[in-house]
């Protein structure tokens, strides 16, 4: 897609530190780290989003999601690791092309995805839960 | 597995708020939910985290996810939604039993997920992501 750099990344048009590529996917280092060794799985057709991916495309991400996630357990050791990914503005995404945090995490990091929430009403998530499945 | 608190949801020896339930695996809502709507994606059997998944497990329960998230998008109308999965204490993990969290964002919201970092040296990217292919 014209004018995205994830696109222009996987056609090697702008260069990056790539960790990881097969036919589908590329895994490369995020440029701005929030941790040692953070890296972005990105297929390599353009689609937004998760929302834009079929159910298939998702799955097949997945794996090499799980590949580059032991890859980065081998190599770097971290005592954690999380995934993220990020759908819209309002959930933090800021390049419109799908792409898969790898985030390896060490004690004591102050990475800032860590979250503890007190216990919601019983009868609150009831409702929510018919909403939603309604 | 004894003791593992999603085992004995998944078998329904605990309530839940399920929003989703087919032969591998449940989703339910989060009890301590950080949005409204936040839903726990959770494969029935027992894997404590996503290095104890094969890559064919990980890209099943991938198929759920996205079928999830397009469920609380639909029902729940969002701005945007988070895909996060913890693994190890170290990076958030609270209840060993591999899950994703799929938490539905609404503009404004307070959640903590969204970050912003400087970019990184570029030498020192090279030499990481040297250190990860090597």
């Amino acid at each position: 897609m014209a004018d995205c750099i994830f696109c222009k990344i996987a056609a090697g048009e702008i260069p990056s530190h790539k960790v990881y590529e097969d036919e589908t996917c590329i895994a490369i280092l995020d440029v701005c780290p929030v941790a040692k060794g953070h890296t972005l799985i990105i297929p390599k057709k353009h689609a937004e989003n998760l929302f834009a991916l079929s159910e298939e495309e998702a799955s097949e991400i997945m794996k090499r999601v799980h590949h580059v996630a032991g890859q980065l357990k081998e190599r770097l050791h971290p005592d954690g690791l999380n995934l993220v990914q990020n759908n819209g503005e309002a959930a933090g995404q800021t390049v419109m092309h799908f792409h898969m945090h790898a985030i390896p995490r060490f004690a004591n990091d102050d990475v800032k995805i860590n979250w503890h929430m007190p216990q919601a009403d019983q009868e609150v998530l009831s409702a929510l839960c018919k909403e939603i499945t309604a």
